[in-house]
């Protein structure tokens, strides 16, 4: 069974239950919109399916509601932002701001954030450095599921990196990829349909080789970029480990092992050596390096270029970094947002729990 | 036959063949160390074995020995460099000195270049940010001989990234790779053994999955980090992709498709959109962030971590990025640089042409 509700009214609720556990009206509304353009853009994993986990998360007072976020240290183009244990999906967007006002006077800015929670997906603060006529960049550190290549353990977390760049004519070039094989979400729809994952996704418990999209649980562990030493998951783990320590060493934010983790009743790690979670975000403004009408007439001819590449057979076409996502919220943003029965339930019983209306479903 | 030279003497000679070419002193010296320390990391792909391949782009007039290397844009932390065709052995460390420099007044350094060549290994100019307690990074676009997910074409070069971190006790973290699932370095081992490849690495010229090591002679392509795009070969095909972008559409060089073949006997692509090859090189100043000190002690925290993760069966231990790299240079430091009898040919001709005493064999 699967539901489906309008984007704005979806909004409406997500602010309305934020709101409700203390945020200000200007976070809630900021939330909603950082947690939905998960949804909106298909990475279904990150959206509203987490609103429930974020709330227990402020519930045992692992986020703090109204946060005083600050910029702690600073150079020209630099600044370390302390999120005083906020929502990620409001500290996030100040961090990305910081980098962007920073980008305009020194031509870049890069920011380090600690103390911080989950921010979504990573698209969306990246992307708001694109009105601005500059590159955005945008990475997070998470907690271990990851096996490093030759491990057992898990290390580090999906750590998803994502690179916005303008075009002109040309819709905007956007990267978004979690440094691992394959994302966490979708494990989860192969764990939901009952089907075996790909080899070269997951590992067992004792490092083996393993195809059950339901290995997580039994502590088996996701595999970096690559999948195994022979197919580069060397590459991926180094991809993921750059991701963690700009994230977190950098700002003195919790890494590899110790990244605090998102189900609110999974234990914190033992001898944490830093605070919350950890960001990384960068604000490149184009006319530091050439003008940017220029830069984006070549943009233009990239794109077109490759998407006009010979495709393989049974392929219609070659994709552009950001299209499969771009085409899905323009798809959704009229016909609604398609909701699974799990997260169904889980939002009604926090409608009920903070008297919150639930909004009618589309179909 | 492997044959087996010293260090120095092996420096010497190509430093007396970069002068003969016309460099100046510090050219040749700085030309011969970028290039040999491919060997002495053990990239044998990018090093000595290419010296007769810069000799002929320098005979085909598209390198030129004496350029007149230039800034000609720049912000506080940002700066575009004209190469002027120099040997990209030497534009990329005088980019990256540009780099350090704007990072020492705004904290971080970025530099896009133009109209370079190729520049060695990406790891050599990435590490000269550790020495001043920087992050470094570096990296190129390369002629096209990657398809990108679900291409048949040829579109991206191997456009690696290195990224360089410095830690305190511990030795520095050194991640350099490219962005493909293997290096074309490795599929030269496999084709003089006249093995195969695994699957992931190459497809044919029609786009199908192979495994011959050959395939790129018969317009067969390399295939982006991932393999296929179940194991996430648009995400090695994104990452190569925001390389080449960096690298030259924001420098003004030539991009995807467009980017000059480093054998001269290939001819240039038409209707190339820029200026010669690009590259793109950051630093960022650790105390920009948080005390160096205190940085670097929380790296050594991470590596050590890291290091004693439990390995799976059949291995000894967990890896950190530049291990492999650094243990090969001190043992390359002392027992000399193997050469292969191709290569040792190729040289003896180059000794030869340009009247320059080839150095004795270690053995």
């Amino acid at each position: 069974m699967e539901y489906v509700f309008s984007y704005p009214e979806l909004l409406e609720f997500t602010e309305n239950l934020f709101s409700k556990i203390g945020c200000s009206d200007t976070d809630a509304k900021l939330a909603a919109r950082t947690l939905l353009s998960a949804d909106l853009r298909g990475i279904d994993s990150h959206g509203v399916a987490r609103l429930s986990g974020y709330i227990r998360l402020w519930e045992v007072k692992r986020i703090n509601a109204k946060p005083s976020i600050k910029i702690v240290h600073e150079t020209p183009s630099t600044a370390v932002v302390d999120g005083d244990s906020g929502l990620g999906l409001v500290v996030a967007p100040f961090a990305m701001q910081v980098a962007i006002e920073k980008a305009k006077n020194a031509g870049t800015g890069w920011v380090s954030v600690k103390n911080s929670n989950h921010f979504g997906i990573a698209g969306f603060h990246a992307m708001m450095a694109l009105e601005h006529d500059m590159i955005g960049m945008a990475m997070t550190n998470a907690s271990a599921l990851v096996a490093p290549t030759f491990s057992v353990e898990r290390m580090l977390g999906t750590n998803p990196i994502c690179v916005a760049i303008p075009a002109g004519s040309q819709p905007p070039f956007v990267a978004d990829l979690a440094t691992t094989t394959a994302a966490n979400g979708k494990l989860e729809i192969l764990q939901r349909k009952n089907e075996s994952a790909p080899t070269g996704w997951i590992q067992d418990k004792e490092g083996n080789i393993s195809t059950d999209a339901h290995e997580l649980k039994k502590g088996g562990a996701l595999l970096p970029l690559g999948g195994d030493r022979d197919h580069g998951s060397h590459k991926g783990y180094a991809l993921g480990s750059i991701v963690d320590i700009f994230s977190a060493v950098l700002s003195g934010a919790n890494y590899g092992p110790w990244v605090p983790p998102f189900p609110a009743y999974v234990p914190m790690p033992t001898g944490m050596p830093g605070e919350g979670i950890g960001h990384f975000f960068g604000a490149m403004r184009i006319d530091a390096f050439r003008p940017a009408d220029e830069f984006k007439t070549h943009m233009d001819n990239w794109i077109t270029r490759f998407r006009n590449a010979k495709p393989v057979t049974g392929q219609d076409r070659v994709l552009i970094p950001g299209d499969p996502e771009r085409e899905m919220e323009a798809e959704r943003s009229v016909q609604g947002i398609p909701i699974v029965e799990s997260v169904y339930n889980d939002l009604a019983v926090l409608a009920e729990k903070f008297e919150v209306k639930i909004p009618p479903t589309v179909s």
